[in-house]
Parts: structure tokens; sequence; C-alpha cells
């Protein structure tokens, strides 16, 4: 598109791996290529609430040595929605108009927005409502995007929870324990039942598929039975029962609560069973690390992907990845479909084929 | 399928990391879920040859903590074509019926065959020919099996390059150097591009695109006049000049030959340059480290998967990976469709949007 | 000695990385070298409380593969002093008689045994009572073995706690976070400040150093004033303030206590400074991963170094590492000089001089 | 000393892990305990010779994120001996005077060197002609800096050379093959021996011990007859026979020869004994990669303390780590020490404890 000039790039939600990644490969091909300015804008929306709006100029110098950076080194923030914006007096304001000022005033031509889905459907409104032409980008440890097969930051949410499960496993089979491992996923248990398969759990639980404590009791006294010291259980960070009751170890607002679903089912295995038993919550450990070198490479094919739809006039675009190629689908289909764990997916049959129990 | 009661399972070819995954789902799903009896046939189909035949039984018990093991724990080789095997005295016999003996021999109803495409090639003429019940299991580092996404092996061994890569900033940077890295990859390039694009090399050849040495040295002093005081290049194992000339470090079995591509590179460009440069070949450790967690997640689908098309008497078939589900081609179909780096890939689109130099 | 025909050999106390190279060198030189036999005896002391005593008989076969398996294969347990053992029905026993009838039933020469301060203390009795030849070998991932520089488990352990304050860094600077990591050490600090200082943290917390919860804030506050945006915080699982108030993140059998000591902090963080805080306890996984090649080598070497003590007949004594150096101590002195970090320490001095808020 | 103001810190000699939290360190303690100035000189003495010096200040800000980071950000070079300085046409130049002209000219009260111990020689000779106030620490991946039990960048080397023997395993248990990895250690075989120990080799090869090829392949043969189908050789860059044949990879500057000491193994092992034979050689991967939390620590200390030497007026001296403390010493006794495996080390005699053939 001859008029683009200069764009500007955020990212919002919580961070994840490769981040950095995507403003690397953005930076790159802008200037590189179209000979655009590209302004990074910090800490998500907010930084166009502010005035001036808090924004760094980016050049191929500043993003070059980026990449195996974890986080994001613009900033991001998952609170802050713009149209019901937490004030320091308690209030909830919008301050949409602000943010869509902020995105003209800096005579921004189009802007690509990194998030999940809950950001991109903010983002997206705000664009619709402020004459912003917008092209997203999918990230989201939880890969609960719809359409595109993977999402930035995942591959290295599971490389670690996986790792995790590894160690467990030693300190499990020396000490004849149950381990629990918690790790994130409030509705979409992608990194659970990812991890655990590639981690030899024996127990996973996901928040899509129900269990009974009773069933799950039954797999550690089976494997008990057939000589087995130790049984390993991922689980996500809110499942629920058969009977619908739902333990959680976050809020709805991702805030953490004590003695979550981990230690709940500690409690009620070891009443049950006698067995020792032990938890362990992944937390922030499993957001932030080096990327993965898949994490790097999709966040890259995405950032010169997004750059190339602002160069076309295709905009209200989310890129994503389908059989080994980058595709563009409308922001609006993609949120449209959130994705959480198919109960007839390779990975649900993957587990229940090996005997792992997930659920009734 | 009713009539199944014994099956076997080998792998064939160079070894690589997720093998044993798929060892231990086959074993899982075909003794927990059918009840059957598994033998691993031992060296690729040498072990159907020997007289008796060179298997072990395998059981849960046997398989259990093989997950995080690299390599294949029945042995391989990348040797011994049964159509014109290498006897002592140097001639090429046709020992194919000895294998197809030894398969009957062992009373089994199928036969699970993990390789890349010249052994699925193999195994399928001899399954043919010999009344055999195959399903096949993609495998290879080089990821250039068609049809499926991902093979068993190509994660992991990207993983690795990727490290080498991040290693060798440090050391280029401090040095002021001109660093190679050479990659495996004779016939197909995706190491090659897949670790370079998530290091951040400067340059990438694969055999796909050819390259002109004087292009390359133009890069390189591009990088020079802005004020990059090293550079990167990370090259397949054979690649090939505008002219057609082909430089390999391996001949057509994959023996290494001294001085291959690496080194001529570092050879051209010294003379051309001055640049001080240096060549790293990584060699057998990309084959084989603890699989990542996708290379183990895509074995244990892979595992699951093909004994279930045994259950259901779909034989000839490979099973493969596509838009996050297993699904399964005619091993025909497969083969035919030999998959090299394609020119208007999402990689090479990325590795040219990112200004590497990926040849002409 | 001429007389040794068969040890025995045991780990003890909580499991960490680097156990099974011990065995595997004690099996390996005790065969290899010396012909005797070697019994792998379970689940610390009580495999010889049971009748008959549950042992492994170990050969080289069955260890050769085990150098990089974290935990330990023989099992272990940190329940179970033999002179106060908890029976079922909640009384404590002293089974000590039973567990010297193991050594003599069993016709052990000598006996090897792998553990930390406490269960060199139990073992040492056991021997002095029952006529028992022992050696021990120190491991504990705390490092609070006296006259040793190193004990098995300590490297791995600093090795994944730094990890996860590498990753804490990412996403602390993403979200202007206050981040607390809460590791192991109720007694001495040396992972907290080894992990600390090598991962870069901001404040330090260990319990032989008390601290102000002002002087703390205070720091952060300095940071903030600086421009940071963000501090990490590294904070051993017990600690006390200068007021000589003590919270511990776990009771003092190791049991884990609910919202421990980094939650405390968490909240006194945010209720004094109003930063965003969170809180990761990295529990168990610091214990089980596959060990360093430190831990592997100081494993091999003592493994050696206590065969060849037994054919020597020196019993009583304790092998450990000084000045690159395997020497040997009588197991009382040993135990004798108990090491928490010395506030006079290059450790300290170091934290100090980078400017980290190590108490005061 | 009260009349410092201003220090100077270089890096000198082949890079290695951890330079950088010793920069980091240099420069918090200086500036922010001190009040000083701090230059950091690029690619060692070299950026003392150029007019104007080459240098960079060093503040906080600028130093604070390359804790993680391998090499140097500062440069290196492992050519250039000022007292024989080669020159474009060839010549070599004493340009000694230039650099201590440099020195002075920046007005530096004091001088950091971080080298091995051919570069604190040279540091020394210049600082003694040219009444330099040095003190340095040492850095090298091969450890054989006399006195100090540890040289920044040895932790790191051996972690990567151990990682590559654990891949190695896979692959040659998988193919039945012998496996050769060569790593660096011209004169010294320390990284060798310890990751050769750690990683389970066979057969170590060092500078210090002499082999014959005829006792090493009669290990390989002991191996076959016990039933095990490979083995894994660790080799240092050059070693010799028992009959004084020097067989290296490298010349006496470092640089790489063709087809080196590994690649001469396979064929004496293949003609010998039939066995297929594979040589992998390490090269640069070992130098550069993310320090290991030892390394950055180590770095971390030696930074601080020789600050502090410097603030006490003491200068001509090393500091070095001995029995868990930094301690300091004269650079002339420390050069005069140069540390080789010694036969009767605790390594040694592990290797042989374990029966790894170690030569004769």
């Amino acid at each position: 598109m001859d008029g683009i000039k200069r764009i500007g790039i955020l990212t919002s939600g919580g961070d994840c791996s490769g981040l950095n990644a995507v403003i690397r490969a953005v930076t790159f091909r802008a200037i590189g290529t179209y000979g655009w300015k590209v302004l990074g804008i910090c800490r998500a929306t907010n930084g166009l609430m502010e005035r001036p709006p808090d924004i760094v100029p980016l050049d191929i110098e500043r993003v070059d040595r980026i990449l195996t950076a974890g986080g994001t080194f613009l900033g991001t923030t998952n609170k802050g929605n713009p149209f019901a914006f937490p004030m320091p007096n308690g209030d909830l304001l919008d301050r949409s108009s602000e943010i869509i000022d902020g995105y003209h005033t800096l005579g921004l031509d189009a802007m690509i927005g990194i998030g999940g889905d809950g950001s991109m459907a903010i983002l997206r409104k705000l664009a619709q409502q402020g004459g912003m032409n917008l092209v997203t980008i999918p990230k989201t440890i939880d890969n609960d995007v719809g359409i595109t097969e993977c999402s930035i930051g995942f591959d290295t949410a599971v490389n670690i929870a996986t790792e995790a499960v590894d160690r467990l496993h030693f300190t499990a089979a020396s000490h004849s324990r149950v381990m629990i491992l918690e790790v994130m996923g409030r509705d979409a248990g992608h990194i659970a039942i990812s991890a655990g398969i590639a981690g030899g759990a024996d127990v996973i639980l996901i928040p899509e598929i129900p269990y009974t404590i009773a069933n799950l009791c039954n797999k550690l006294k089976d494997r008990q039975e057939q000589g087995k010291n130790y049984s390993l259980i991922v689980v996500s960070e809110a499942v629920r029962t058969e009977e619908g009751e739902i333990v959680s170890s976050t809020d709805p607002f991702g805030e953490s609560r004590y003695g979550g679903i981990g230690q709940y089912l500690a409690n009620q295995i070891s009443i049950r069973s006698g067995a020792e038993t032990r938890v362990t919550v992944l937390g922030h450990i499993q957001r932030g690390g080096t990327p993965s070198p898949l994490d790097r490479l999709l966040g890259s094919m995405f950032g010169v992907a997004a750059v190339d739809l602002i160069a076309q006039g295709k905009f209200d675009r989310m890129v994503g990845w389908r059989d080994r190629q980058v595709i563009d689908v409308s922001i609006a289909d993609a949120i449209a479909q959130y994705c959480t764990v198919d109960p007839d997916s390779a990975a649900v049959r993957t587990a229940r084929g090996l005997g792992i129990y997930l659920g009734d």
C-alpha cells in the first residue's frame, strides 16, 4: 500500500516467549524492505493512553539481538481493558478514545497487535471504533486461539512444563511418592495434555474433561498393584469433577489463590490412598524462558507476514499457522473459534491410548 | 481386526530422537488395549535376516522409562538394503526372502516400520513381495518425508542446531569473526533454514537454492559496512552454486568427506574478504539428544495411531501429522512427494523478508 | 583389606542429583578392581529393617547407564530415624538392632552410606553400636555438610534455581513486577545466595542473616528511582527478621506449609510499596533433574574413593572434596562442623559488593 | 587507595563464558562502592594501541543485563602479542610502548586484565615496563592456570562437552558404533577428563598421558566381548603415543588442521578393529554458550575482589579460587605453576578406577 509510512507495534496480555522474535521480524521487514518507520508502543494499549504516548522508536540495531530473550521488551499488561479501565479510585473508566487519539497523534498508518483472543477482541473493537488499521498476531501459552495451529509462546511453555515432569519423575521414584504438577490453562488444557503425554504422566486433568477423584485414585491403585512405586499427575490450574464442582488455582483474572487445585488433589489423594503426595506449582517459570526455536521461527514468520499484510492494505486480519504455511484470517473468525482441547483430538486419543487417566 | 495377535516393530535408517517414544506407545497400546504380543526387531530388517531372528519381546515394564532416551533401543542401521545387501566379500546379495521368512517364522500378523522415505520404500517392497502387513511411521531429522508436516526427530535436530547457532553468536561477536555452522541435510535444507532463522543467521545455504560466492561475500561486506563486526552462516551439508557446482560434505551414502562445504566456504570467504572465518561441523550431535517434547508427543501419537490402523486392518499406510491431527495415507503417496524446502514456503519468504542471504 | 568380600551401599535422606553416579562408581570400582560383591540396599536403612532385607545385587550391567538419571535408583527416605521409627500406630520405636541384624545377616563386610549430616549421624551411631564398617559420602542440595567444599546434588540444585531466576527476569521485566523465587534451604542459604548472585537477583534472603522488611522495601524503591521497572528476590525457605521473627515455608521435618515465606514477603511488599508482586516456589523441581557434569564427576570421584577406603580398612570416615582433591575425614569431625553461609565468605562479600540487599 | 579515580578493564585471549559476569561485577563494585570511573578497553590490548584508544565507558545500566551472555562484549583477540605484533606487511613489531601510552593517555590509575596464563604474562610485562597498576583475573576453558582451583569458562566448557558425550551415547548405541568426541585442550586435558568421566566415556586421551593404539583397541575389544555394542572416546585436541608421536588438531597458535587427532584415531581404529567409527569435533561451540551458574558466580566474585585489591593498592596480583574462598597471589607465582592434569590427581585415579582407558 503506497500510503504506509509509519506503523506501531504492541504486545498485550500475559507475557510469553517469542514476542521479541515478532518485534524483531516486524522491524526488519518494515524498515529493511519497505522503508517505513516503526514505533514500539509500551505496555500494550497503556502506552497509547499516556500523553505523550509512551513509545520506543525501533530500528534494526535496537532489535537485532533480542531474538533469544524471553518476554517482551516493549512491556505488556494483562490488566487495563481500555473500555473499563481500573482507575486509582477503583472506578472503571472507558478510556478507549484516549488510545485512539494516541494512535492518530503518532501519525500511525497501521498497527500490529500481538495478543491472545481477549486482547485481539479489544484491539479489534478499538480499531473499528477509531479507524485504526489493525493486523494481529496470536500469542498465548495456552494455545487457545482459533484457526491457527500454534500461537507464539505455546511451544516454549510445553517445553518448560515437560522438563518439570522429567525432573519430578526422578524424585517421585526415589521417594515412592505421588507427585502433582500444576500448570497453566484456566480454560484450555493444551499445556497439560501435551506436557503430560511428553513427560509420561500417569494422570492428566484438563478443564475440558471432568474427572472423579475415585477413578483417579483407582488409577493410582492400579499402578501400585502393578508394582509401580510412584505416580505423576499433571493438572491444569482449573478442573471440574464429574459432579460439576470446579476447583481453580486462580480467580477469573488469573490471580492465584492459596492452596489451589494441586493442593486440593494432594489432600484428597492422601486421605483416600494414604500415599505420600507432593505438589509443585510451576507458575511464572513457564512464561519466561529463552524462546524455543519453534517459537522464534513462528514469531519471525508471523512478523514478516503481518508487515506484508499491511503493505497489501489487508487489515482486520490475524496471521496464523496451518499446514506449515502462514495464513491470514479475519480477526473475528479467529476469535469466534476459541480453541479448547477437543475430546476427539489426537492428543486425547493418544492419552487414552497410553492408559493415562484423563477423566471420565 | 480380530486376527491380530502378534506384531513386530523395527526402526530403520539413521537414528534420531523420538524413536523410543514410538516404541513405547506402540507397546502400551498393543498390549494395554488389544492384548497383543509385541516383538521388537533389532537393527532394522537385519534382525529379521538372522536365524533365529534377533528380537526383543516388549512389555510395558521394558519400555516404560525410555521416553526421554535419544536414539532407538532396538538399534538401527542405515546400511544393508536387503535387495542389495553388502556381504563381507564385497558382493551385493538379494536377501529379501530371508527377511520375509523371518517375519513369517516369528508368526507376525503385522509390522510397524519406523523410517525415512528410503526405508519406507524398501519396507513396502518387502511387504508386497512377502505378504507382510505393514504400517509405517515417518522419522527423519531432515523432515523430507512427504504429506506429513513433521517427522519424528526433526524438532529435536532443529533445537540442537539452533542452540549451536546461539553459542556461536557469542564467540563470533567476541572475536569479530565469520562463523560457519554446517548442519545435516544432503537434499533438503529444512534444518538449516529453520535453525538459521531461529538462531538469527545472516546467511543460510540450502541444497534447494543455488548461491554465488560473490553475492554471499557482498552480504558479509554489507554487514561490515553497517558496523556489524561478525556474521553467522548456516549451511546444509551439500549445496550448489549458481553455476551448478555442488560441494558436499558427504558422499551419497552419507559418509563424511574431509574438508566439506563448510571448510570450502571458509576458504573462499577468507580469500575474498580477508575475514577471520571458522567452521563448526555439528555432526552426530544433532541426532542423538533427549527428544524434545514435541518429538515425544508426535512419537506417542504416531505409535498409538499405527497400532489402531493395524487393529482396523488398514495396511500399506503411513501415519502423519497435519493440522494438529494424526492422518494416514498410502505409503506410496507419501514416498512420491519427497519434501524439499519449497522456494515459495513461509520459511523462504521469511528468511528473505529478514534480509538473510539465502542464495539467488 | 584382605577380608573384604561383600559390601552394601545405601542412599539416605532427601533425594538429589548425582546419587546414581556414586552408586555406579562404587559398583565399577568394587567389582572391577577388587572383585567384591556389591549389594544395593533399598530405601535407606529401611531396606535393612525388612526380612529378608530389601536389597538389589549390583553389577556393572545394571548400573552402566544410570549416570544421567536424577534421584537414586535404590530409593531413599527422609523419614524413619531407626532409633525412633514411626510405627503405624503412631508410636516411635527403636529399631536400630533390626538394621544391625540386617547388615550382619547379609554378610556385609562394610557399608557405604550416602547422606547428609543427619543421615551420617544416624549411620555412625548404628555402626558404632552394631560393629558395622562404615564409610560415608556427603550429599545434600543445601551444601551444609562440613569440611567438604561440595556435597553431591548442590551444583545441580543451584543450576536449576538459577535457570528459574533467569526465566523470571523476562516475565518480571515484561510486566514491571517484583518477582519472588523461594528455594530450598531451611538452615543454610547456599542455594539462595549462589543462585541469587548467578541469576542477578536484587535481594537475597538467607537463614543466616536477618533482614528488615523496611530495608528490603527501600532497596526496591531505590531501584524504581533508578528507573528499573522490576526487581527479583531470591529467598530461602526459612528466614528471620532483625527482630527475630522467623517465617518458614516448612516445618522442622521439611513438610511444606501453606503460604510460606515467599507469600508472606509478597503480601508485605505489596502492602508497603503497592508493587505488583508474584511468588514462585521452586519446590521439588530443584531436587530431581539430570545431574550436572560436576555432580556426576564428584559422585564418581567419591564412589571410587569410598571403595578404596574400604580396601584400606579405613572406616568411620567421610570422603570429601577440597582443593580439587578427594580427602577423607572422620565422620564425627565432618558432622561437628555444620556449614552455613559464613557472613565473611566470598559469596556474602560479593553479594554486598554488587549492591544486592542481603539483610542487615 | 585514595588516589584511584579511573580504572580500565580488558579481556584477552580466546573468549569463554563468564567474562561478562566479571565485567559487570567490576563495574558494579567500582562505581557503586567506590565511585570510580570504569573504562572498557576493546579487543584486549589492541584497544589501547589505537589512537584514540578504543574504549567504552561502562556504567551500571550498560552492564546490568549481560550476566547471561556468553563471550565478552568488549571483544578480545588471541592474536597480537604487543611485543611482536603482526603487521599487515608480515613484520612483527614491538608495539608495547603504544599500549603503555594508551593507558596513561586515558588517565588510568589501574587496570584489570582478564586472561589466561599467556595473556597474564604479557600484561605483567607491560605493567612492569610501563608503570601500570595491574590486577588479573584467570579465565580459560582449559583450566590450566596455576594456584586457582578454577578459572572462568572451564565449568561451562565442561558442561557443553559433557552434553555432547550424552548425545553421542544414544547415536553410538543405536548404530553399534565407536564414537570419538574431540574437545579443546592442547596442553592440558582437564576438559577431556572431566567431560569424559561425567559423560561415561570408555576411553579418554589427554596430552599429559601417552597412549598406545594397541591398548586402546584392546579396551574396545574388551567391551565387545562383554557384549557392549558401542564405545565412546573423548580426546583432547593434541595427544601423544607412548613412542612420543604427537598428533594434534591445531597448530601451536590454535589454528585448526585438517583431519586432526579425532580423524586419525578413527582411521586407526577402523583399520585395526573394523569397527564403524565416527568423529565429532566439538570446536567453537564449547566456548560460547550462556555461562553456567558457577562461571557467573566465580566471575562475580573475581570481579568484586579485583576491584577491592585495587582499592587496597595491591597490584601485580591475580585473584583465584581455593577452598571456597577468593584468594590473591602474585601473578608471577600463578604463571609459574602451569596446571596440567596431575597423574596422581583425583580425576586420573577416578578414571582408572572406573576402568576407563586413559593411556598407559
